[in-house]
């Protein structure tokens, strides 16, 4: 493929367009790109963009009603508001990204989307502390979990940041002023054991942005725009590959329908009542309340 | 491939993600479009933008860029400046989809992109006036032609709309208060015999913009950012299909390379250089002058 298209980058008719070898034309005045990644990366885009083009045999009227699409996209970005990264959740490519960089690695913990979120850093926290500084607006949970690798030693000192949404399906940054700044968010230190706790609420699903062009894309295609409720994880340490990932809570409505496919089936957890006064004293949570135990398998790096 | 879909759809877990089958889990969400065609552009738009990712392997970090890329292309756009469109235009997707609507048929003359400057009308015009109000500031030229159909019938009273740009490759748009509105454009009606004349100057090849994201693709790619010198037309007639398309220059550079890939072999003309004294008074011309015939074949709809 690269020496075709150097060759008819050579030669001499290369810029005068047929509709035939179209992707190839185009691919051969990519010739000049110093940078052979982005090259790559263009030549592919654009043979599978031109073969896209031809196998639906877009009309004019399509191709214009694609360029009102993706402009109003652009232009409904700003500080706090990412609609091209909601495009590409909303269509499983941020997902896919995902996957092609963290693939499935025998016993390590599965990865899913960031998500936007994660826009504030956590506040860090005691072991055991809650994050819920709203004062338990919603179900009372504990959870708990280990951090260890692949040959199950623990990773001790690991830190634990959680993020999530409250019980009605908002985060921090969706309620300014009404909520105490980076409620339900957390920096946690795994102990020598790598073993980490702390008390929370139980998530809410809840719907992505719908008031802008993605919001309209789910709608002409009968989509709900709900995510399953879930925890966010991110775990890191020095010597480890960071793994990013949720706790899907396993009662959730969604979890086969997840407007940004971000469920894995691995990822899903019981968060099992607990009617228990004594353990609910011993952490200082209301009884009855529900656990979620989340183990984590990260890899070390071979190299450090 | 639509049953393969449905039956996705209805299966329980086509919400959790898979990366072997990524694209069809996202097409199986597609499943309640009401509107069928949207459905079939959306599942082929899918599919390929999952295998480009996988194809070549996309790292976050050019995921992000390609967010960072697209997010400020919508941002450049405004009222008088389209990026996303020029962004089609230069990886050759608005040729192709020109050729996907406008495929060649036999004798009829061939189109090319209509392109971003036709966004005011041209005032209409008497056969023989001069398009050039700004007086001449280019090499004098004859413009002439007859509009036939496909069996050589003269297309009496055809509308012949022309727009160009000036000997210093700019657009009366790009030169507000420069020179006058609607400068290098006019609105013609062919006589009788389907035959139509003009004069102006000759146009000169120019760059497209490059102060924005498309222009910083074209520096990344070591392309340069130049369309081939032309004339714009447009001929249309009741009972005839529109034809959109360029007469290009034959001694312009960038014949080869336009960077839109807009030229056509068969839209190549001589503005043949005329020494007549004769000739040049009876159009108004000085001499000496340059002369280009641009014969058009339109094709008649069959159903009127």
């Amino acid at each position: 493929m690269t020496e075709d298209i150097q060759e008819a980058g050579t030669a001499p008719s290369s810029g005068r367009f047929e509709a035939e070898r179209s992707a190839e034309i185009v691919a051969a005045s990519l010739a000049g790109t110093t940078d052979e990644r982005l090259r790559e990366i263009l030549t592919s885009l654009v043979r599978h963009t031109h073969e896209f083009v031809k196998e639906v045999g877009l009309t004019v009227e399509e191709w214009a009603a694609g360029i009102r699409f993706l402009t109003e996209t652009g232009q409904k970005c700003d500080d706090t508001r990412q609609e091209f990264i909601l495009l590409s959740d909303v269509l499983g490519v941020s997902m896919l990204v995902d996957a092609v960089n963290h693939p499935a690695d025998g016993p390590v913990t599965e990865s899913t989307v960031e998500g936007p979120f994660h826009m504030v850093d956590s506040p860090p926290r005691a072991l055991g502390d809650t994050i819920d500084e709203a004062g338990l607006s919603g179900e009372p949970c504990l959870v708990t979990g280990r951090v260890t690798d692949t040959d199950g030693r623990p990773v001790a000192g690991a830190g634990i940041d959680v993020w999530q949404a409250d019980a009605e399906g908002f985060y921090d940054v969706q309620r300014p002023g009404e909520v105490p700044e980076r409620n339900l968010r957390g920096l946690f230190t795994a102990d020598e054991d790598g073993r980490f706790w702390f008390r929370t609420i139980v998530p809410r699903y809840y719907p992505v942005p719908v008031d802008g062009p993605v919001g309209t894309l789910l709608k002409a295609t009968g989509r709900h725009s709900y995510r399953a409720a879930h925890i966010h994880v991110e775990v890191s340490a020095p010597g480890v590959r960071t793994l990013t990932t949720h706790i899907f809570v396993d009662d959730s409505p969604y979890l086969d329908s997840d407007t940004v496919f971000g469920v894995k089936e691995s990822l899903i957890r019981a968060f099992a009542p607990v009617d228990d006064p004594v353990r609910a004293a011993e952490h200082g949570l209301p009884n009855p309340f529900r656990h979620v135990d989340f183990p984590v398998v990260v890899r070390r790096d071979t190299q450090p």
